[in-house]
């Protein structure tokens, strides 16, 4: 692991940990075992290693959501693709993603600060398209707005960087099974057999 | 509104807008018209204010989902009152909610700080009772695991702190329903009149 990856790491578990606004470029040096000046060797603030963390997890997340949108498979399954593809995240990366998704950023970096938002804003749109298309082929009841159920589903899938641990016995793949298995047909028990 | 209430009032306006962490005792003082020493004669800390804040909301919201719970309702029906509860408590508390949802507190009072988390674990508690209860009397499917599910209806419903903006054109009573059609009935469109 590289001196500069090493950081990343240790600043992440940190941020995680304590929050961003409670971490500062000395928790950073202390868990490396370097000075305060040898991290600015490798970054300009705190800010920018915040940024280094999360913009190539979004850039990621957001490939991977188009790439599930441009098959030609069906909006159900695309439904299920796309909550595995917000879920997976977590798996290795559940860190960093708990970071991206708890905390308010307060960048100087206005550019990459709007570049990060855009990929946000893009990934919501994704999702909106996604129940859109479900409902132009009459696969997703159509008298529901498409944009209130995308955030309700980007918010269970979001709101796991809340609760979930990975050292506990709850699994991402159940997660992923049971939101889709919720989202597709509902809590209610009826006979679904001929979904 | 007295000095205090409006102390408090204001400073739920910095946090919804700039995170706790991002806010000091100056700028609320300077957002009543007062002197910093002034707002440390009504409150110890900015965490004072916060909780203060806080609490309250979350004994409410507590209470009322606890009154959902002790109704003698189908699950069906405590599952959208459930959902109306923790909704409502954004329209006219959007705010003081928005920050209980965002922000990670790091309170030096750990008395006030742990009846906080355990309201916050009881009703996540009775979110699980109620999945479970529709389980028992058969009106939810069986095979979903119930503290995933409950988990994912909270994050739905949590999660509009992040994007809810009460001057825009979506409104609270149509998130309530549209979040309780998709997580009783799901998004698939086949014919549920019987339900």
């Amino acid at each position: 692991m590289s001196r500069r990856h090493e950081i990343l790491r240790r600043a992440a578990e940190i941020f995680a940990r304590k929050g961003v606004a409670h971490t500062s470029i000395e928790n950073i040096a202390e868990a490396v075992g370097l000075k305060r000046e040898a991290i600015y060797y490798y970054f300009k603030s705190l800010e920018d290693i915040l940024l280094e963390i999360i913009l190539p997890q979004s850039t990621t997340l957001h490939r991977n959501l188009r790439n599930v949108m441009a098959t030609h498979h069906s909006a159900k399954d695309k439904l299920h693709e796309a909550i595995r593809v917000q879920l997976d995240s977590y798996n290795p990366g559940y860190l960093e993603m708990s970071i991206l998704m708890r905390e308010n950023h307060y960048f100087k970096d206005k550019k990459k600060l709007d570049e990060l938002h855009k990929l946000w804003q893009d990934m919501t749109e994704l999702w909106v398209d996604l129940v859109c298309e479900g409902q132009a082929s009459k696969e997703f009841n159509p008298d529901l707005d498409p944009r209130i159920v995308a955030l309700g589903v980007l918010g269970m899938c979001n709101w796991v960087s809340r609760w979930f641990n990975p050292g506990q016995s709850i699994s991402i793949p159940d997660v992923i099974d049971t939101f889709f298995t919720m989202s597709s047909q509902g809590l209610l028990y009826v006979d679904k057999e001929s979904l």
